[in-house]
């Protein structure tokens, strides 16, 4: 038995990569346009750790994606919490949970899932602005 | 950057183990009490395959955790999808769809989450009962 994906919905498909590609820094491996279904599938992952994928579905014709709380979030380890922080809030992503103990952060894909941050091996030393932002919104 | 795990939350801990672990197959990691928080967090994973995580939150004081839209499923490739099916529906779980076509099925944990089963490599040739069984409630 072998974990593959999880799989999210997404409303924009582009908004949806320019987030978790460009400012997440995840990668698109493959896309299959299925337009008898009229969905779209894009299976992305962390460079290097292709074998744990997310998959976005986007239906061509969406409804709304309301958020459940039985889902809590997709955890990703990054080298430097603080640049991955620094590189989401310059694309314009809200830091919900910004990693006041240079350890933990948590954002929101466009969608509303919830993303974890995780520093890899120990906390960073506090450092400004982070140390003192206060959380927004809920994750 | 490195996938860690994809957390749900659960409502009755002992159930859900019975479901990821005795019926699905995972095992369990590790397991975190935190009574001043009153939650607990289970970390399971498919055996061999430690490195994808699914991580239980069972909060002591849970509120119905209702089914979001933004969430897809999680996915698992397993080496035999009817084995792993007759396994299910024999402890109780109802195959919401099923493997039809020897490759794919969905069922749903105590907390309704989707969970996708996918044959490793190509397909089973079509067997009995799976082939002519109706689809049941949705995933």
């Amino acid at each position: 038995m072998k974990y593959l994906h999880t799989m999210v919905r997404v409303t924009d498909l582009d908004k949806s990569l320019d987030f978790y590609c460009n400012k997440l820094g995840l990668k698109e491996l493959r896309r299959k346009d299925v337009p008898q279904g009229r969905f779209t599938l894009v299976f992305l992952a962390a460079p290097g750790d292709e074998d744990a994928q997310v998959e976005l579905t986007h239906n061509w014709d969406p409804g709304e994606y309301d958020e459940g709380r039985n889902f809590g979030h997709l955890a990703y380890a990054v080298d430097d919490i603080y640049a991955t922080c620094q590189q989401l809030m310059e694309g314009g992503v809200t830091i919900n949970r910004p990693p006041r103990d240079g350890y933990m952060a948590f954002v929101r894909s466009p969608d509303n899932i919830s993303i974890e941050l995780l520093q890899k091996g120990d906390a960073l030393p506090a450092a400004e602005p982070w140390a003192s932002m206060p959380n927004e919104g809920h994750w």
